[in-house]
């Protein structure tokens, strides 16, 4: 998508000769205040962006760590060294499923190969994930655009259709276009008018600061809530569709998202306004039948009790929001039970949340 | 309730001689970080501190506007300041049912009065509204003080009792104790072991400011958690009751509240959690049947775009969170129907959310 005028990706390889190829990301903790990119020429910056969140957003922390094992390769293309690498990215963050995918992808390329080989088929095959998960992110924008169109006709073409979301399952989550977004972009693409409510998204705030920037920047128009405000949003009549991401999904449906997500789903459900969960066929975990088994990261509760921003100076500033002494806990994700989710978007269609649903559009997948 | 070990109200009259007495209350701007009294001379300051939120909650936003009218008396007694300093009062905040009540009460007491008696009578009447706060609050506590016994007996005098609250309608909310936290103070106090989960409350953030602050000072265990993490907290078992408080409650049940009330009472029925609302009967408005007529106030989006704490100097900051250029949306209450609703917590005893249940506890006020 576009910064500016000009077309990023969120991960790219320089240009440079295989033996000192570096990867390149946008440092998204300094979004949406500074636009900075970051060289990775180690497996250590590359784990380092996972666990300190440059990166985010299963997708491309997926690509991140494909890209990762590529580094790791340049200068030590061993067995011993694809496990050393494979076991720190892995890691790095232990919700996403896709994480795991990429770096199984990666190790069963390479290990059959001859060690001289590995270093370019490392860059290939990760260029090649890379490249899969656009398609697959358009392919989600293109099935989510009829759902989007079709509310545009419900409404008789009168007014703009409003979206809410969730977080960031945005361009920057992904190699490009996003999950969530990659519909609001086709259609604003195609003419179609869409506001999208941005969730704020505490504690890490991706909606304020990453979905908002994003979508600022390719034109969308938008407006920020707090994560209070959409329940009552929808009661007012105010939201068309919910389009949210997932981290993970059970071969049952059921969704693991931000921390938030299952209350948007309940008032959703209460209002029917439809609640749809953008993927692509990675991030489902077909060991896995129930939401509750799925385990929640806990991140830190500096989290919770301090915030980032810009000051008056335009310095980037950290304060402290939480009464002194006060604890805090921070649950990073919830699971969305499958019933209150209207149906999934994926690279290869719209499917409702179960498992007939899931196994229709997977059938080799399904039968793990 | 107590600050250190002191115990104060959250607004008194000064010991001076009537010409020149003043009201003081808690600056709640400042808190949790510094905690500064402010000294209140005219009914100009007393529209200040309603209108900035230097005082907030309905009850307390009522004893106020008593003691506004009160100090309004002080040089000018006619009936044109009367009305005068209603108006303005009334004006500082529009969705608080009992601001209109306290200036009502006011009136009716004073108009009949000879000029030269009513500034004594405006502080003695302004005092007593405060009392009856008090007093009001304390019932609340005790009636809710035996659904927190209760839940200890359930689980078997096992563990404490996890209370649930949002926003502050807490002792700062109120002249003393609160009425969400009035239960857990007494239960605190009458040694039943609670730990209360405090909903942060963006976008103003008056649960990690206010209410961890308040109970902080008062010994009782709390976590902070981000607004978002409720759902899942309530998943997971960790929520034994939710109790919260409300601005205004129509004649049926209905409760407007904080924005953000309404997805936790759709967590906590999908949960199977008693959901308890908190309330003085002067809160209640008998004029309105439909929460759906219930207006909402629409707060300055820069509540949402920006955000005060502590710098790491100690100095209190305010930065922006917020892409620039992107706007906000800012409604301050959300409506929760009376079916999400298990109970309401009065001072005269503990109802169904419905129209003969308050009216069975109100049966004066309910022929209106």
């Amino acid at each position: 998508m576009k910064v500016g005028e000009k077309h990023f990706r969120t991960i790219w390889e320089t240009d440079d000769a295989l033996q000192s190829r570096g990867v390149e990301i946008i440092d998204q903790t300094l979004l949406p205040f500074r636009f900075e990119i970051v060289r990775m020429e180690t497996v250590a910056e590359a784990v380092h962006a996972i666990m300190d969140m440059l990166v985010r957003g299963a997708p491309l922390i997926g690509a991140t760590a494909a890209y990762g094992m590529a580094l790791a390769m340049r200068h030590d293309s061993s067995d011993e060294n694809i496990e050393r690498a494979y076991s720190s990215l892995l890691g790095a963050r232990p919700t996403a499923v896709n994480l795991r995918w990429a770096l199984d992808d990666m190790k069963n390329i390479l290990l059959p190969m001859k060690e001289n080989m590995r270093p370019q088929a490392a860059f290939t095959h990760a260029a090649k994930i890379a490249d899969e998960d656009v398609a697959q992110c358009s392919a989600i924008g293109e099935h989510g655009l009829e759902l989007i169109e079709a509310a545009y006709e419900k409404n008789g073409r009168s007014r703009p259709v409003n979206i809410l979301t969730h977080c960031n399952a945005g361009w920057l989550a992904t190699v490009d276009w996003g999950t969530a977004t990659a519909p609001i972009y086709k259609a604003h693409e195609k003419g179609i008018p869409v506001h999208v409510w941005v969730d704020e998204t505490r504690p890490r705030n991706q909606g304020a600061s990453l979905t908002a920037w994003e979508l600022g920047q390719n034109g969308v128009a938008h407006t920020v809530v707090v994560d209070n405000a959409g329940g009552h949003l929808m009661q007012q009549g105010q939201v068309d569709m919910c389009i949210v991401g997932t981290d993970r999904t059970t071969r049952t449906g059921d969704v693991c998202n931000k921390i938030g997500t299952y209350l948007k789903a309940l008032a959703a459900h209460d209002n029917a306004v439809p609640f749809y969960v953008a993927l692509p066929g990675t991030t489902i975990d077909w060991t896995l039948r129930d939401g509750k088994d799925i385990p929640i990261e806990e991140r830190s509760e500096t989290e919770v009790t301090d915030m980032s921003g810009l000051d008056k100076n335009g310095n980037l500033e950290r304060v402290r929001i939480v009464a002194t002494g006060s604890k805090a806990l921070n649950p990073a994700f919830d699971v969305t039970p499958a019933k209150f989710v209207t149906a999934l978007i994926t690279e290869r269609g719209v499917c409702e949340a179960s498992e007939n649903g899931l196994a229709a559009l997977y059938p080799r997948e399904s039968r793990f």
